[in-house]
């Protein structure tokens, strides 16, 4: 077992309490003798500097925590991976926390982590934030950022700017001469993605297409393929995918059903996770710039915890156009 | 800023030394009056139960920390996935590093974890430990578990059987007619890699074969291509890639070699990422079994740190063929 404050005050002969305040930086208040023999027995068994000791006064754990909903996912581990890179370079440690899309985890990871005084959060939420949670982190006083599911708290957030990522995808696909424009979005839960919906609803409004959407999709490859299986069926030309991995789903689906893509139909997706670009045909998609998010959002959250935890104004980022191979020209 | 124990005490009137004491469950030294004093400051400046007090005894810290050399890698990002929920449900949280396949960057981190009193370590190295971090694990005490690349430590590992997958893929291509398959491996320094294109290596000798044999794969997909940019030109008719990312690559370079997949070239690859069964042909792979030995890593590990940091007995899990499309039955 790992040597403890225990094993020091048994070898030394003194109190726990005593070898405590000496670890604590209360020699003072002993004889020197004692201090010594304090010291004698840290040394004999090998007494680890202890974290927790040492930071009892200063509360600085150097830990920023990060709650993704699924770090299997390509691009949560391409954003932690981006995350952790700058904490580093900032002299941060990184806390990851996988809160598998439940409310009820990540509830729980947050209160591990303010009980472990952390010195801030990241969240790239699973849901929307609840006012409950909103208020227990106000109350904590621990700086926190926002990521990837905008909240209806006004600032602190690091986002891309979905919706018009939504209307850019939309208006590609018609300037290719598609009028017949499906749309697999997801629930309101799934803010971020939603707004890239409302971007497609409003673009096809606008130009006078009658949209084809479904807010069915929970954002995984099988649920592309589920929603793909019945979208792909309709008479249409394209379809503008809310996420690349339901993408993928809905390239799986359209092989299935015999057509291809993008003669027969065209996809466009959202994201630019890095196999985007090894499907074949090569996906056309609306990239988020991971790198410069997860940049900002640690510069941000690094500021807040030096400047007394003082509010940051939202960063939204801009989304573009990466055009690849699965939009085709659509001659009428 | 956060209320720390100074405040308490400035708040009370009382020393640290005292705040300290009573927070540590001695306020049997004390008057009652002065606890009281303490706990009503407490209360009044919303003292967030300070972690790091609290264990200054216990010295636990329900946190174990996990190394993997690169999070944005889908292997790794299934592998810290299928470990952080292994370590939940046994009640634990996961402290995620990332080397980023640098030696100096890992030590770093493992002299942090010690630092901050972590309970235990899983790495899946960046490369293999070294004599002086296996004593400094040994000096500190606390338990580790080793995965992907097997170390010259005997024991308390997690890891496949690279050498049978080897063996396993290059008989798969020659029981589907090849005799002209490259390898394309990595250099020793990538352990487990290095193993597989022994069993690649055996496996030609004891079938008479001459090997076509690259050790120059760095593991990413633009190695894959760099490489096999080279090997696709040679007269072969099939090629092992020690990993899937490096297979993108050599799909990507026989692509734009004008060489077909598998009608040209027969590819087989090693891991089981995610993106093998969506690229075109869907890849033939050795599939490693990630949710097992995240699982059986977290078993291990929590074993060693209720057993006294007892060695365990090295895990080795089999490996299977997963066949897909990427592999042709050549007729001679």
């Amino acid at each position: 077992m790992k040597t403890t404050i225990k094993d020091i005050a048994k070898e030394a002969g003194v109190s726990i309490a005593t070898i405590s305040l000496i670890i604590n930086g209360k020699a003072e208040l002993f004889s020197p003798k004692t201090v010594k023999k304090v010291n004698e027995a840290i040394e004999k068994l090998n007494y680890q500097p202890n974290y927790f000791a040492k930071n009892l006064n200063s509360v600085k754990s150097n830990t920023i925590g990060l709650i993704v909903p699924d770090v299997s996912n390509p691009f949560f581990s391409k954003l932690a991976n981006s995350i952790e890179n700058a904490l580093n370079e900032a002299g941060y440690l990184l806390f990851l926390c996988n809160s598998a899309y439940d409310l009820e985890r990540e509830q729980k990871y947050i209160n591990e982590m303010l009980y472990r005084s952390i010195e801030g959060i990241i969240f790239a939420s699973a849901e929307n934030l609840t006012e409950a949670t909103i208020q227990q982190l106000g109350k904590s006083n621990v700086p926190y950022i926002l990521m990837d599911r905008p909240s209806r708290v006004v600032n602190n957030g690091v986002f891309v700017d979905d919706y018009a990522g939504g209307v850019i995808a939309t208006e590609h696909l018609i300037a290719k001469g598609h009028t017949k424009i499906a749309c697999l979005s997801g629930a309101e839960k799934f803010v971020n993605i939603s707004e890239r919906g409302r971007g497609y609803l409003e673009t096809m409004r606008k130009h006078q297409l009658t949209p084809i959407y479904s807010e069915n999709g929970t954002l995984t490859v099988e649920s592309g393929y589920e929603e793909g299986m019945a979208i792909c069926k309709k008479d249409i030309s394209a379809i503008f995918v809310c996420n690349d991995l339901m993408a993928i789903g809905v390239y799986e689906a359209a092989n299935e059903l015999g057509k291809v893509i993008p003669s027969d139909i065209s996809v466009l997706g959202f994201d630019d996770i890095t196999t985007a670009q090894y499907l074949t045909p090569k996906l056309t998609t609306i990239q988020q710039p991971i790198e410069e998010i997860g940049k900002v959002a640690v510069e941000n959250l690094v500021w807040r915890i030096q400047n007394n935890n003082k509010a940051v104004e939202n960063y939204v980022a801009p989304v573009t156009l990466v055009e690849r191979s699965s939009v085709r020209l659509e001659e009428n």
